[in-house]
């Protein structure tokens, strides 16, 4: 089957964004990824309402991408924080890739406004393709695509 | 400068999905990544309305994203489609890593609706860290972050 010809109803791009391509989402988890796990944090970094902010935790939570974890200061009331689960950690090759292209193509002249490095030896960590095999791709282009267990014809009515 | 008081203002997550997060448009660039490059055909295959469509393919154009080529059939008038710039092919990892993610979580029971294999050796092809001094990392985790040269104080009035 020819890619044009398979329904991309069950595409699995068009799956992940109907969570992650809602409003504020992706930079919520960008700010718990880096540790910023309390609502008043979030909200005033984000500067996003708090009845939208309230509302997006609470479908990430119901996701499964972040975890909602009590905490307690001395003489302060029980409080909560967000902190990734499995499934969210998981998203960071997305947020990888959207920082390396805007650090690309969009950053400020003199640089990017965050650096990672490799914790192990000190140089600069980015994503890359490889094959299970092991080999480095050099280029995206140098992978053939084939339709998966789940594909199946388009057809609209 | 700790990243909590550091200003997100400049951050290349978010200049992206200032480009990105619209609708549409990463679904768009799927489709094109693809080679399915016709007005007609994005627009059948996305279920999207024709100017919706139109404005998100002039913006992807404006920004130097998408190249729009003319061609031209025997006995036709000439025509135009759509495909990757190189800064547009450059999200390829966006889109591999929205892929990667929806297949291990998202997926129909039976798998995936598309799986990518390296052209070399016919192995799954997915996305890695790695570092400049060719480190593959097991997690991300093994990375630090640093205040790359744009970085700047948080200040809200």
């Amino acid at each position: 089957m020819e890619y044009i010809d398979q329904d991309p109803g069950n595409c699995s791009i068009g799956r992940s964004l109907e969570i992650l391509a809602q409003p504020w989402v992706l930079l919520i988890l960008r700010e718990v990824s880096r540790g910023v796990g309390r609502f008043a944090d979030i909200q005033y970094r984000l500067n996003v309402s708090r009845s939208v902010l309230a509302d997006r935790l609470d479908q990430l939570v119901a996701t499964d991408i972040l975890a909602k974890v009590p905490y307690q200061e001395a003489g302060q009331r029980r409080r909560y924080e967000y902190t990734l689960s499995a499934k969210g950690n998981d998203l960071m090759p997305v947020l990888t890739a959207l920082r390396q292209w805007g650090d690309k193509y969009l950053a400020d002249p003199e640089g990017p406004s965050m650096i990672n490095t490799h914790a192990g030896c000190g140089a600069p960590v980015g994503l890359a393709y490889v094959c299970d095999a092991g080999h480095r791709l050099a280029d995206p282009d140098e992978t053939e695509r084939h339709p998966g267990p789940s594909a199946r014809p388009l057809q609209r009515v």
